[in-house]
């Protein structure tokens, strides 16, 4: 197992226990180095709502486009009946600030479509982002109103960035908090990512990497293992059981490429025989079997007997069929050594956006100081001012309220965490770090919260957001 | 209005007599040309699930991976109680096709993960497609078991295409399914797209371009706008009011810079009072107001009676406040002239993936025949045998029946129409078409379906499939 398949904790199921499904072939660790490519070398800048541009064009010619202004990017509330939800994107939003350019093509693009007018060209295609940005680190766990990301700039340059900083955090977010009730209730077992072919083709990428943030262990995404570095993983598939004349003739010409410890998928025509087609092929030394339909529960059991019986004590069950995080608890009883996760995680198991907003909270006024705002519609209200965030914990470190400051930071009471962090420092990205180190905040982050967090049943948010004036 | 931003069709309801908001200036068409650059010039080939890749190389050494094979990309059901669905996503996967190579980079990738052996990375080295692609072209509609794509080629080569096809497919037509309900459900009052925040930044270019064919008029996307000619759309967000010292500044500041004929948003502090400062500002000639909160069928009535009796009886009224298709069809009588789309469009209105799967169906046995092939799994069954496809019409048009022959094709009887068209020919892409095709053929296709069709209640599919062998 190479180490960024690993966890830094070992008290949060997924540690140096793990049943690991890696050693038997079933997945590939990254050979050493990370290609890091990202996902494309070209601006992000057309990742953005027309009205942000038309907005410019006119603060630009109202003289208003320079007051220094604060947005925020919050959660209005959680998805209904979640507890918790997991921050992730950080790094590809710090990814898509530096690319965040008006080159001649994007300039070009803007002319021919007669977008904004020539004064305001002109002054993108001088731009670059100067200013800061506080967030939340990945990996971290949210609540209602928790301020993820506070950018603070002129007003050009900070609404600029409102469309494309939404898109990236509210997919990912939502992935890795749906992935993190998929982990917590495998408990010690491994669960793989597997849903690129549910979603789009680059938010199948991004899905893959939001999921390894929140504990899953390996993605089938061979561009999640190009430009981030995860673990792939994947043997075979009906197809090419179907393509040969036996399933015998399938099973050994995987075996023969693959090695024994490959994973022979045993439900294409009857599962028993293919079992002991298996094991018949592979000898008692075979990785593992995959069940990819069928009542999981019960077919596990009959197949962990059937490989016992058959000398295959160490072979292992890994299991497929739409699983969501209900279905993955439902199998904590049944001999099952790994889950692997499609449909359900890269559309957030029923979720698959996470509902972040991004709001001015406070702006320049006409004699230069900063004046908090907020517009007043009932149903969408926002609380003006920029915020401060702290996790209160409790002596013996659980998690017992967001503290949000309104205006000035929240006193610590020695035990609390600061919820944001610098990310980028007068225009220049800061807050880059290694996945593995999301990976395992979020562990630690995690197992911080009081213990309904992790039930799967609908509640109220596990902690209160507490706002400070 | 360009020609790009319309359809077709007068009997459609999204004709001649549309309310244009494009001529008040709320809608940019594009400048003629359209600058038709793809998502990224990069290849396509690792975004695709690692088990393509070892079933390749088990079947190179098994001397299978030559052997002629078919696959098909096909739904098994309509997601619950839909009456249709949309293909969209040919004309990526086409580009997707064109873009699937192993150049250094990707084998290089490869290479370091340890994922395949020598002799297949060698292989891929040289690999490109070589084989056929049919299928039903973009914008059309389909049913339950409609051969959406046919690839004939070598398992090899069909193989590699499973996950990115998927990928695109799946959310693309989940997009366009939703978004066909809703510009039915609109009536002749013009949709447009503005869901960019609320998914993957990529998935978002997307989604504005299914929701093109399926009727939208516009988008707020401005990459939508660069890669696809598509009309976008904007004008402010409640920032740039609040950036202000007071909502007049904001507005006339608005109004300088956009003219006249621009939308202004009225729901920051008190509608009515908003509303008044608007007529005010802008004139009578005000192009449109937006409203983004609250009770907005009551909200149109009040502004409309308040628009009227300050002159202003052609300024439009916009609503963009969390719609989906049943709050769309709820609005019919309140006097709105068009509505923004976000959220719900972008993740399919609960439907955010199309189940579409990617089965071998038939393939050469060791005799040289094409052998028909599928697994026995009770709830994942499939078909064997390559498939052909016809709508059955009635002699007036109505679309009757989606027959799918077996092994050949099905016999037709006059009025009906053949669904599969050729879309790559000996590995090349035949079946490009400008995106105003796709948007025309949708609402042909949908126009030819029975009248529950329309209905936005639970229902079966409109028209039954039937198998032919």
């Amino acid at each position: 197992m190479s180490s960024t398949c690993r966890s830094g904790s070992t008290s949060t199921g997924l540690g140096d226990d793990t049943p690991s499904i890696v050693a038997q072939g079933w997945t590939t660790p990254p050979g050493g180095t990370v290609v890091g490519v990202s996902d494309t070398a070209s601006s992000t800048a057309l990742l953005t709502d027309h009205y942000e541009l038309t907005m410019l064009q006119a603060a630009l010619q109202a003289g208003t486009a320079h007051r220094r202004s604060v947005f925020e990017l919050f959660p209005r509330r959680l998805p209904e009946g979640r507890r918790y939800g997991v921050v992730a994107g950080v790094g590809r939003a710090l990814e898509a600030i530096e690319r965040f350019r008006f080159d001649d093509e994007v300039l070009g693009a803007l002319d021919a479509g007669g977008v904004v007018d020539e004064q305001t060209l002109a002054w993108l295609a001088d731009h670059t982002f100067t200013g800061d940005v506080w967030g939340y680190p990945e990996g971290e766990v949210y609540l209602p109103y928790s301020p993820l990301v506070v950018v603070e700039g002129t007003f050009a340059e900070a609404v600029l960035l409102e469309t494309v900083l939404l898109s990236i955090y509210n997919h990912d977010s939502a992935i890795a908090s749906a992935a993190s009730r998929m982990t917590w209730a495998a408990g010690g077992r491994p669960c793989i990512e597997m849903g690129s072919r549910r979603t789009h083709e680059e938010a199948a990428v991004a899905a893959a990497r939001a999921a390894y943030v929140a504990g899953f262990e390996a993605t089938s995404n061979l561009a999640a293992l190009q430009r981030h570095g995860i673990p792939t993983t994947g043997t075979s598939a009906h197809s090419f059981t179907l393509l040969h004349d036996t399933e015998r003739d399938a099973f050994t010409a995987q075996v023969t490429s693959l090695g024994r410890g490959t994973t022979l998928l045993v439900d294409t025509y009857d599962i028993a025989e293919a079992v002991r087609t298996a094991v018949d092929v592979a000898g008692p030394e075979l990785g593992a079997v995959r069940l990819d339909s069928g009542d999981l529960g019960l077919l596990a059991h009959e197949v962990r007997a059937q490989l016992d019986s058959l000398g295959a004590t160490g072979t292992k069950i890994i299991v497929t069929s739409d699983l969501d995080e209900y279905a993955i608890a439902a199998l904590a009883a049944a001999p099952v050594d790994g889950y692997g996760v499609g449909t359900q995680l890269v559309t957030g198991s029923g979720h698959p956006t996470s509902g972040f907003v991004y709001k001015l909270v406070s702006r320049e006024g006409d004699d230069g100081q900063m004046v908090p705002v907020a517009k007043r519609s009932k149903d969408k209200g926002s609380v003006g001012g920029r915020k401060y965030a702290l996790r209160h914990l409790s002596a013996d470190g659980v998690a017992e309220a967001e503290v949000v400051g309104i205006g000035t930071p929240p006193r610590d009471d020695g035990d609390d965490r600061e919820l944001l962090v610098r990310l980028v420092r007068d225009g220049a990205v800061v807050g880059h770090e290694p996945l593995s180190a999301a990976r395992e905040r979020h562990l630690t982050s995690r197992d911080e919260l009081p213990l309904p967090a992790r039930m799967l049943s609908k509640g109220q948010p596990v902690i209160p957001t507490l706002h400070l004036d």
